[in-house]
This record gives C-alpha cells, sequence and structure tokens, in this order.
C-alpha cells in the first residue's frame, strides 16, 4: 500500500503511520519527495483497510498496490479454467450457447422450447421458475413446480439446465431437482450470504454482473463463492445502466477483455437482458463472440408474442436458428467453433 | 396505456394491438394522428405489461400513464404518514437524526457511543452486526452477539436501535432481539424475497436505495413491503453511483422533495455513507435538512481512528455534537425541530 | 403530442392546455380515463415545446410522439447514404478502416505512419494537428504546420485525410488545406456554432458522440449540420462514461444497431480512445464489425513507445497488420469487405 | 509519479521505465516489494505523462501524486478569492443570489424581471442571448440585440449582468457591450480555445460544470482560463447527468463542500437547471446555501407559463421573492448574510 501524505503532514503525522502500519504487522518505507511525502507498507496489504490509514492526521490518500482478489485472479492461476457440465463445457475453444425462455410457464411451451433450442445447436437450456420482477402485482415464476417442468423438458433433448436462484432458502430444493447450473442474477451480485451459500455447495454458478456493478466489484463477489471452495464460476455480463434511455442497458463489451485478462474463469454474455429488444440480439450475440465471450445465453420462447413476461426481448426458434448459423460463421472466423 | 404505433403500421397491425388490450379487459380508443397512429388502453393498466404490447407488430412504443405503485404513493394516500418508534417520531415535524458506529465492536465501544449520541440529541441509536463486505476476507460484523451489545448499550441511554437485516433467515433472531427498526441496505434493496418477508412483520423499515436505483424502482421496492401489510417504510437516500470519483457516491438532494411529493411515507439521508468522509458530513446534514429530509443516519464513533470499518467517516463525539448545534439552527430557520 | 393531465386536474385547467395548443395550431382531443384525463395535440408538434405545455397548472407530463429529428433520419429517407471520399467508400457493403497516430509530430513519424496503415489496407489517413487536451500545460498539437504534414504524407500513399477541427475561426484554412473528412471531437459535439458553421461546406464531417451524449442528442448534433445543407455526415462511437474506472471509456456496441435502425448515414467506431489500451483495441474492432460498424478509426504509431500522446493505446504497424487480417475473416464471415 | 510494475516484470523492463524517467529529468527510487516493483518518479511530475509510462512494457500502471491545477488550488493559494462585479461581491461572506429569465425576449420582459428580481435583493441579473438549444429549430435567442436589452433592462436597477458567451468571435462584441460577467455553459466546458479566449480578457467568468465533468476536468477547464491571466473564475455547479429519469440532472451538492476545501475560487449553484422544474428550486436553493454555496444563479420569470425556452423551470416574482426570505434565514442559520 502506498500513503500520500498532505503536503502540509507534520512529522508527528508521519509518525503516527509508520506506528499504525507496523501495528498491523507490515514494514515501512518513507520517501520524501518534493511536494509530497509517500509511505510504503510492505508485506500482505490485504491486511490493511485503505479507510483506517485514511482516517489519521495528515493523510491525503491510501492506494491499494495488489488486487483485492486472489483465488479468482489470472495472476495467481495463470491455465484458463474450463467447466464441464454434462456434455457442454466452457472456457476452452467451443462458445457454448444456453438458451430458452424468459420464464417457464406451461409444460408445451417448455417441450417446444427446448425442441427448439437444441435443434439449432444450443448446448444448455435455460428457464426461470422464479422470477426477480420490479413490480410485486406481475407474475412472479412458476416457482417448484416450474423447476419440475424445466429438467423435465430439458431431459428430452438431454441438455443440463441453468435457472435463478433469489432465495438461500431453496438452495436445497435446487439441489434435490438436479438444478445442473445455479444462476446469480444481476440485483443479488452483491447479497454476500447467498454467495456464501452456493460457495459450499459442488455445482458451477453463473454469476451475472450487476447493474452498476464495478469489474473489481464483481470478481469480489466470485471470490466470495470461491472463498467458500465452489471455483467452478462463470462470469456473465448483461448489460450496465448508464445515462442512456435509449435502449434498456448498455451491453459493456469491453469487459470482455478485461475479465479475459483479470481471470482464468469463463466469461459469457446476455445480450436479450442488455439490450431488451429482440431485434438488437443478433448484432449484440455476434459482437460477443468477436470479442472473446466464451458463451452466450439467449432468450427464445416458441411464441414471444405470447410470452409471459419480457415478450419483446424473445427470439423466435426460426430467428435463433438463423442467429445461430451467423454465429456459426463468427466463430470460424477467429478461430473458435460454435 | 398509450399504444404508439409505427409510420408503416398497418390496419392489420392496429386490430392486432386492439385485439390484445380487449383479450386484458380494458377498453380501446384509437386515434390517427398525421404523422402516427395512436391507441389508448383504457381501464386499470396495471394489468398490462408495456413490454407485451412492444412485442407486436407495428408498436414503436407503449407508455403507462399511470404510476406502477399504489400503497406508498401519496396520490392514494395524501396525509403525511408519522411512524412511531419509541419516544421517537419520523415524518412530523421534528428532524429525527439516529446516529451511532458503523459496525458493533465492543461493549466499552457500544457503551461510550450510546453516551455520546444521546447526550448530542440523538433520537435512536444505530450499529451494524451483520456487515456487507465487498470483500471476504474483510471483518464481517459481529452477528447475533452484536444485536445484544447493540440492544444493551441503547438501552443504557432509552434509545430504539436500527440495525441492517442481510439474511431472511435471521428475520427471526432481529425479532426475538427486539430490533425496533430494521434497516435494508443498498445492495439489498431489490432482494425481493427480503422485502417480502419484512412486509410480513409490524416493525418499522429503514429502506436504503440501491446504488443505482431510479426513484420509480425504490418505491417498487417498498411497495413489496407495503404489499405484504408492512406500511411502516422509511426512506433512506445515502448517495448514488456516477461517473464521478473524487467521493464515494454523489448525494441525490434532489429525491428528497422528489420522494416528499411522491409518497407519504418519511424520508431520510445517511451523509455518511453518501460522502465517504467525516469533513463532508457536516456540509451535507445541513443540506438535507434544508431540503426537507425528515431525519438523519449519521455515523459517530467514540474513536474513529479505531474503528473496525469505515473509520475515514465517523464523527467523533465533539465533532457529532457541533454538528447537532448547527443543525439545530437550519432547523428553526425551515420552521421546523429538532 | 400527448399531455397527461394531474388526477386533480380540473376542467379549467383542462381548458387552458386546451387554448395553447390551439394557439400553436395544432389541433385538440381529449380523452377521459378511470385514473388520469389524457389531452392529444394533432398536428405538426415539433412546433411544440414539451416544457411549455408542463409549466401550464394541472398537467403531469408532455410527451413527444415524434422524433425531434428529420433529415438524418431514416424514417424520412429510407435508402442507406454512401459518402465518397476519394477512392474511399462509407456506407456501402465495404468496412472503411481510417488509421494514423494520435497526433502529427515530425515528417518522418508522417511518412512512416502513412506507409504502415497503406501497407495493410487502410483507406483513409487520421492524424491530429489542433488537439483538445484535458491540461493547459500538455502538448497542443502542431497547428498548421501539422495540416500540411499530415496532406504531404497522405499523399505518398494517395490517401484522404481525416483530422479535427476544433476553432471555427480555423475551418478556412482546413479548406484551403485540402483537408478531406473534418473531424468534430467528443467535446464539441454540442458546441452549436461550430456544427452551424460545417453544416455550410461541402465536406464529409465525422462526428463523435460527446462523453454523455444521448443518442437522440447526438441525432440532433447531426441534424445542426444537415439543416445547414451538409447531409455527408458519419457517424463515430468512442465509448461513453460510466461508472467503470478499469478502463477509460465503455464501447457502446449497442448504439451501432440501433443508429443503423434510426438513421440512413453511415456509422463507425474508434476502439481506440473507448478502451484507451493498445491491447484492447483487436477485440473491440472485431466486436464493432461483428455488430456492423461501417468503419473504423484505429491509432497506429510507427513506434507506440515515442508517441507524443496518447502512447498507450496506439497500434504497431506489426499490431496493426495482423489486427487488419482478423477483420478481413469477420468481414467475411458476415458478408461484407475490408 | 509511482509506477506500478507488473509481477511478471524483469529487471530489463524495470530498467527501461528508469531511463525513460531520467530523459525527462525527473530521478527514480525502486522499491521492489513482496508482490511488486515500484519506481518512484520524484521531481516536478506534471512533465511526464502517466499514458507514455504506461505504455512502456512490463508497467501496470502510473499514478500521479500530484494535482494537475495548480493556479486554482488552495494547495498554492490558501486565501479565498473575493471577486468584485460593480457593487456584487462573490466569495466573502454573504451569499450573492443573480436571477433573471432564461432569455432575453423583449423590452417589457425585460424590465419587468429586473425590477422583480432587484426589488427581492438579487444583486446581479441574468438572461441569455445566445442560447444553446438541442434543436436546431427551436429559438436560438435574440442575439446582439438581446445583448443591449439585457444591459438596458440590468442598468434600471443598477444591477451588473451575466451572460453566456458561446462563440468565440462573439467576446469582442460581448466586451464593447459591456457584459460585467461572461458565462461559459455547460456544453462548452472543454472548448478549449473559448477558454482561452476568456483567459486574456480582464472579465471574471462563470464556469458552469459539464453535464458528464469530474470536479477534476472541471478544474483543469478553470486553469486553462487562470493560465492565460485571468483568475477572476466563478464555479457554477449545474446538475450532473446520471441514470435518473425522474428529474432532468442531478445537482451534486457533495461537489460544494470539496471545491471550497480544492479551490480559493468562489462557488456557486444553478438549482433552475439542475432539477428543470420550479417547485424544486426552493428546497434545491436551500440545501445550496446550507451545503456552502457562495451564490445561487436562479431563474426568474414575470410569466412563467409565457417564456420561449424553459417555462417549466422558472420561478414567478412572487415566488422568487418567497424564496429569497427563506433563504435569508437559512444563512442566518449558518452564519452568513444573503
Amino acid at each position: 500500500m502506498i500513503i500520500v501524505m498532505q503536503p502540509e503532514a507534520n512529522e508527528e503525522m508521519i509518525a503516527g503511520v509508520e506506528a499504525k502500519i507496523l501495528l498491523h504487522g507490515l514494514n515501512v518505507h518513507v520517501s520524501r519527495g518534493t511536494e509530497r511525502t509517500l509511505i510504503g507498507a510492505i508485506g500482505d496489504e490485504r491486511k490493511l483497510d485503505p479507510k483506517v490509514i485514511e482516517s489519521l492526521p495528515g493523510v491525503e490518500r491510501a492506494l491499494h498496490i495488489v488486487k483485492p482478489y486472489k483465488l479468482v485472479a489470472r495472476e495467481w492461476h495463470h491455465a484458463q479454467t474450463v467447466i464441464q457440465v454434462g456434455n457442454a463445457t466452457l472456457g476452452d475453444n467451443a462458445v457454448c450457447v444456453i438458451a430458452g425462455p424468459c420464464s417457464v410457464e406451461t409444460d408445451e411451451q417448455m417441450l417446444a422450447s427446448a425442441a427448439a433450442v437444441a435443434r439449432s445447436g444450443a448446448r444448455m437450456m435455460r428457464g426461470g421458475a422464479f422470477k426477480p420482477r420490479t413490480s410485486p402485482y406481475t407474475f412472479q415464476g412458476k416457482g417448484v413446480e416450474g423447476l419440475t417442468m424445466l429438467k423435465n423438458a430439458a431431459a428430452t433433448v438431454h441438455l443440463p439446465v441453468v435457472t435463478e436462484l433469489m432465495d438461500v432458502r431453496m438452495l436445497d430444493t435446487f439441489l434435490e431437482k438436479g438444478v445442473d447450473v445455479i444462476q446469480i442474477g444481476a440485483r443479488n451480485m452483491q447479497n454476500f450470504d447467498l454467495l456464501k451459500e452456493v460457495g459450499r455447495v459442488d455445482v458451477p454458478v453463473v454469476l451475472k454482473r450487476g447493474l452498476s456493478a464495478t469489474i473489481s466489484e464483481w470478481l469480489m463477489s466470485a471470490e466470495y463463492i470461491a472463498a467458500g471452495g465452489n471455483h467452478k464460476i462463470i462470469f456473465c455480463e448483461r448489460g450496465i445502466r448508464t445515462f442512456e434511455t435509449a435502449y434498456r442497458n448498455v451491453l459493456d463489451i469491453t469487459a470482455i477483455p478485461v475479465l479475459k485478462r483479470e481471470t482464468h474463469l469463463p466469461v459469457i454474455v446476455d445480450p436479450s437482458h442488455a439490450g431488451g429488444k429482440a431485434w438488437m440480439v443478433s448484432a449484440l450475440s455476434c459482437a460477443a463472440v468477436a470479442a472473446g465471450a466464451d458463451g452466450l445465453l439467449i432468450e427464445v420462447h416458441p411464441s414471444p408474442v405470447n410470452a409471459w413476461c419480457d415478450a419483446d426481448q424473445a427470439l423466435s426458434p426460426d430467428e435463433f436458428s438463423v442467429l445461430m448459423k451467423k454465429l456459426s460463421a463468427v466463430c470460424t472466423a477467429i478461430g473458435r467453433t460454435l
């Protein structure tokens, strides 16, 4: 850690900072420049909170030099992690497409969805049984019954399933029902008790980025899961909140190369929630793959107009089929497979 | 709801929208303008999801006309709600100051804090027993033991307590320990299962605004609580996330007059978390009260330099005492009491 | 325009709004719903400012139904516009790469840059002679002399040039020097007097998006240029400002499909300024082309480490050559040429 | 400057950074920590661009330690600057209210405005003759004629005037007409050629904050003016752009105490543009003064409903009179005068 002293800091203040650093078991190095005195704290700086140092008299700023995350960092684990889920893989040369409806509605809808996404080459199936809705007065999901419907439909096409866990009390049920991949939604990215619990199980986790989460905070949330022992974590970029109102969220395409550099874990993209409109999905999907994403999470519904939620963002089976052909060509261009 | 059709929409498309509206039990009114056809859906539009309509062929946009919230809206409940907690009130002419340390550390620290905040005129005491921390490697709070320490300390000065509930499984413990006001933190503002549970109990709730939550989403989260039967909700503005990096968050002062107009529930401000530095707290507190806030949530620690978390943002007892005198003058200037 | 009245609006207030609309030469249509009265203003609503209506007693909101831009809108000009600059084209099936250094430094640097970018297939050359710098104490560009150096270097490889105009008083000099495409920088996107002046000349304009400009504001700035008679406008997305601090700006990839739908004018992307680091340029360039961009504006310097500004974001000639091969493959995959 | 090397940086890379620093005339200090090597560049670091260092092999980050601004910094000029304009002062104990209409319309409107604002205690008059409008099809201001109307109206009540300069070619006219204070609008905050020109004259400048300008960029824009010799600069906070859509902009109240600490120059607030609605002005004005603002810039129109622009945000003379009484009480509470 580097501590920048205020220009008017005196010797007593400098000594106070030194004492605090030594108290935490780190060593001290003082450097007197022309305009500022700098103090270096040498050792395991993760033990030292910058805010504690910044509260001391005479301190202008305290800066961490090393990253606060470790288990998820590529710096500490150079090899790319590949996560196997049934026959699907995440993090290797194949781009993994996960598709299905926003929410589980009926057995018919789920069976039709499963057939459609499998036919076009999806490797996993998605579908929400528990829905985080802004309004308490809208459809909240089919619940436990929905988990069964999702598993049954996916079984007919031999695909593993991904579905969102919102309430920590439902984790055992998810395990009993055989959910293959647990999704933590954007609104729960910093629900630390939930992260701790999924960190204790041996099921892969898709960790969606919070609407205004920084890359660093997102990596720290993954660190919560990893710290519990579960290292099967998949990052999912789904658009961030900005000042722009012409579309729901801004897909942060830069996050892909940056995460691929910072972490050894797979990175996927949800183009459906990012843009919020079905007609944007094709361009955003191609961009995500071209930028290096390891997978996509796409909403497909047998009849989008009749979907019970997010009707405007789901692709029809035909649209999905066209998109998969386009994605296949982009994958080839960059030396990957679909 | 108003539906704006695309300029090239034909009669068949218009008929399709009409059919969908009638199916939901609303009436239809079509208006053909010079550049666009508009369709009005007349009736209880809360039943109709704009996304469903926007997925129909030929539709450009669908706009809700009425607000999506009802129980918390001043439009439906004109009189200001006053919430009584022990001897303290929130929402009447008196500005209620809630103060105490960021986290519960030791009995000594809590007793000293209680004495200090009560002496200067605080009406409630705050203190975190469960701490939402970005990193899994930092202090996570004293837990249940901390609740006891908080209650014991506050009892010596006869103040009710406010403390944060992060995990739904802890709600019963909060009730057993006699927590007077439950705080829902910024990161859990859209943890809908947690909102539903606190909606079922008869304890006032401080609902902090999410870091990038809109006013509308915040009101909808309150609506979740109110829909469960608990109408004792206190909004707490604590700064929003923007592009600015010179301070932690931007205190959204405009939210105060806007919320006071939109809802009948009390609105308070947390100047300590917003700015993130102790030296900013005085200016932000005075501004919040001058803008019409019903209360403040201020961090005070007997020895800020030794605080276990957020050491740089707590006021010392002396600083808090000076601030309370200043606030008292501002209250008088605007016709309120402290 | 649709005017939503407040629930408590009375007949007198409704009549007041009607009178104001009629005064502006539009017709009125009143619709009384269950919770709100709506008033429609029928006719050329561009004559009516929503703010004027919102200032009237009893009005809750006034909403424009049609888009405020016209000359640049695809709604009014369906065919895609193709802009010819020397042998290069923008807006047709070929993706146009414009490359060169951030700033013009020396004749040697410019000649080496020109040779490098032409060799790898760039269709135009870029280079800044006037530099908008945050600090008055840093290099401000070579000025008029730089324009000559840029033109001379580009002439050796028969490429047209793009360079930024910051000061309206320099426009005549730009024309005399034969600048082929005038760039309006992000900081000047709403410098309306500058927009008006470049609207009066017959030289294509690259209009960069402001750091926090909405799509609508950006289109309106183009409308300023078009209203003067110059319809040769090229939109350039260069990253927007958000809360994220891990990279300079967030490349708004969604803006590409959205602009391609809203306007008939070409859309290009500047991946160098967006990410701010040379190692991000390849991923962002591929993503931009895959999302449908008509061109790219890339920084290339013969020796990035020695560049006088933005040294960390320029590609070396070798890196640029590798990128062009990759882009060529992506173009083929989506049915375009490079 | 501190340079953080990548963990895998070797001795050759470290030597390369050292050589670059020495080349720029600074001294070098190398510190080898447990996880990273740090290199300190000692001397006048303003000569060294972090981007140049970050482009060198093996460098992870380069951080400036000192602030990039100097003339405007309180660190270099401790005493508060007081700017005198006619009988008004900015920066001393008196809070200076500047009021008037958004735009100059007619002589009658200006005379009525002048009488109204002077009567209630405004110390300067505002009014726009040149208007920066998002659309080229809306009223662009009365131009030079408007300057005369503004000066004439203000002369009847012996008030100095503030008005916006958009085009550098108009500066001489502003000086001839006797404009007392030149306003640089939010959209021109980084129009560096305009800043340089107003830096050469001896007229005070109100520098509005750009919609998404950081505090640091804002101070650097002021540094441009000061570097030209004009040190009479007044910062004006007018709301920033965020994700929130319930109001036009978010008034950044925290900027007030932060700027008062960072710079010796006066800081004022424009509550009218920030919120965008007349009914918000009172709460925001009181908050701004309570937070320490040296002045306010308030829109007042003799008949807001008939204003030619921003009709929804102007106060009527009666509303302004009520507000001034409220502000007077708040000033007294915090030990200032109005």
